[in-house]
């Protein structure tokens, strides 16, 4: 088990709390390594305070951890390349810090997923964490991490009606089924609260969930996309493909792993909480 | 047991799945009161032809159903309470058209939070589904339909860490503990990702969680409100009011009751899936 933190503060608090306590519990110090969210600077005096200050604690200092949020802002393999080294470097440079003033630091780890998989390499770094890697979802999709055909994750659901006058088909998955994340609006493509597919998983076009409320979701063209004619039936089935695949999935207490011909071969429980 | 239809075609569908099946599954008409979502105009002939398929096909007519969810976007108790008779009268009307036409049609259900309070009279309704009612919210709060002191629902939160330069108090609670909704950013005070309290469910004044990531949470002062002094210790506990009980409840697995002295005196589960 590891504990993550980031201040003398907490480190004195960890310490204390886990005094006494199990063995073998030790701490990762987070870096920061594109001023995203929280984490020590890899160069400040704070780094070797907090290391000195869960020793002088008695607990392990394990290693250092990093987590590059802000490479979901890029846009370019190049910037993802440049922003998977910036995570690197911090993450090994804090670990060599920390070395040289005689902590063993075996951890060293980085990861999210837009950087995962655009590293040129990754020498000194021990651990990659990378979360949606495993399903892929339509913001990996918008930032060229994957295409829309890698996304292993989709929501089966079925349409309840029509309001043809608006040109929508009324689906009975709103953001209930689909998580309130919109993480494509900010991204060239806008994809609503997600890309209706048929069962086979591939998109119908420019049919997006264009809108959404608590349990049903609206099917309709993606704006600019021009009118098209494509009649469902009620009863009928599409699968949609998530914006975030971690917070569509937590919408859910299983998966449903499909095998050939579509047919559920596992039931996958999640855990929830964190 | 009731199902929900608007369409002949969804009649047909209906009663077609149900020939044969158990007895006693009734069926309610989805009347559209407000333009905001499905249903079928009151005054519209297919309103008699979807009652017809379903007789046809041996499926009881139970009644009609509506939801003004445009109620959400009212901003006075003088527009409530025209949107709450809109929504009664939408309702007692089409009954009165199906009842003319020899359906027995005993129900007649409106109801969104908003009209539930804000309803003169209620005259030929039989029933009044309200959700967010039992708990309230951020944005029922903005609307004016309860005060912040009624909000019942609330997500405790600790802090792990600071940002200073930044004036960012960071908690153990993003929006996978409070979910994606941001239902306030379109109303008159934007509360972010949830309105921070102390433990007795007090707000500390303008700190709201102004960002959010997966599991951090950034607490902060509210745009425009200016700084002020608030310094809380790693480990302190704080509570988040959400902006849409409905999403953040649906995160959790069960809902923690808390008695006098913020005992936890009973455990909820609660019902997912839909």
């Amino acid at each position: 088990m590891s504990i993550l933190l980031d201040s003398v503060e907490a480190a004195r608090m960890v310490a204390q709390r886990l005094a006494g306590g199990p063995a073998g519990v030790g701490v990762l110090i987070e870096v920061d390594s594109d001023g995203h969210r929280c984490g020590v600077q890899p160069d400040a005096p704070e780094l070797l305070a907090v290391a000195r200050a869960l020793a002088e604690g008695g607990v392990e200092v394990r290693g250092v951890m990093t987590h590059a949020g802000a490479s979901y802002d890029c846009a370019t393999p190049a910037a993802l390349r440049a922003m998977a080294e910036q995570e690197r470097a911090a993450a090994v440079h804090a670990a060599g810090r920390l070395r040289a003033a005689g902590f063993a630091c075996p951890v060293v780890s980085v990861g999210s997923t837009p950087t995962a998989l655009a590293a040129g390499h990754l020498e000194g770094v021990t651990e990659l964490r990378a979360g949606v890697f495993v399903f892929f979802d339509l913001v990996m999709a918008g930032i060229g991490v994957c295409s829309v055909d890698d996304i292993a994750l989709s929501v089966l659901a079925t349409v309840i009606g029509h309001q043809r006058e608006k040109g929508w088909t009324l689906l009975d998955a709103g953001w209930m089924a689909m998580s309130r994340d919109r993480g494509t609006a900010s991204q060239a493509v806008d994809q609503g609260y997600g890309l209706v597919c048929d069962l086979a998983g591939r998109p119908l076009g420019d049919w997006i969930l264009a809108g959404a409320n608590q349990e049903h979701g609206i099917m309709a063209r993606r704006p600019g996309a021009g009118p098209e004619a494509l009649e469902l039936q009620v009863g009928q089935q599409v699968r949609i493909l998530p914006n975030h695949a971690c917070s569509t999935a937590a919408q859910y207490g299983a998966y449903q792993v499909l095998g050939e011909g579509d047919q559920v071969t596992a039931t996958w429980p999640r855990f929830s909480g964190w």
